[in-house]
């Protein structure tokens, strides 16, 4: 099993993350080694300190209005890397080892699957 | 100088794109070949549109509530090689070829050029 090697952060770095009016952040998820950006999700300060603290991946679900840990139930787990934020602090990109199958409840390892103008009609999955 | 190469989308991709209460949707841009992820960006359906007719990146300013083609004043411009969308039609992902020094208006290749923990200070930039 993956080790989880906890981030710490200081206060001005997490002081200055920039959250939207409902609180959240978007977090980019990239496979570390492949450069593979495996999916986006949303973080609240709750979620990103989770994550840092854990070493694994929590998001804030915006349709179940409540917090995940990416493969708590799959086994799909992701162990953070690094963890890094934009230029203007609204935006993260965390850089991870993703176990299993991967990332995407569809079974496929990237939730990017799929191209416009590919022919492939995008139906709910 | 890059080529451009446009995307024709069929309507049945182009409409299941889900566009959050403000009309928009994460774009990521992600750097063909090095697959380094240089920036994050917000569209709505005209940016898209532009995006794929033009094949350069197009994007939805958020605070300045206008549209802006990447590079179009600084000349580092973005070609799209590959727009994928996320399995729930709610992030894009543009795979893009990057011209001049790089994504980000300080000069770093990416926007994402700091990390949590780094001791660097996330002072305004």
């Amino acid at each position: 099993m993956p080790t989880a090697t906890p981030i710490t952060a200081t206060a001005d770095e997490l002081g200055a993350v920039r959250y939207d009016a409902n609180g959240l952040v978007a977090a980019i998820v990239q496979e570390q080694g492949t450069g593979e950006v495996l999916m986006l999700g949303w973080m609240n300060t709750e979620a990103l300190s989770r994550t840092l603290e854990t070493g694994r991946t929590w998001f804030w679900s915006r349709s179940r209005q409540d917090y995940w840990c990416k493969g708590e139930t799959s086994g799909d787990r992701q162990w953070v890397r690094d963890a890094r934020y934009d230029c203007d602090m609204d935006a993260l990109l965390f850089v991870v080892e993703q176990e299993g199958r991967g990332a995407c409840h569809t079974g496929e390892r990237s939730c990017f699957f799929r191209s416009f103008g590919s022919g492939v009609e995008p139906g709910p999955v």
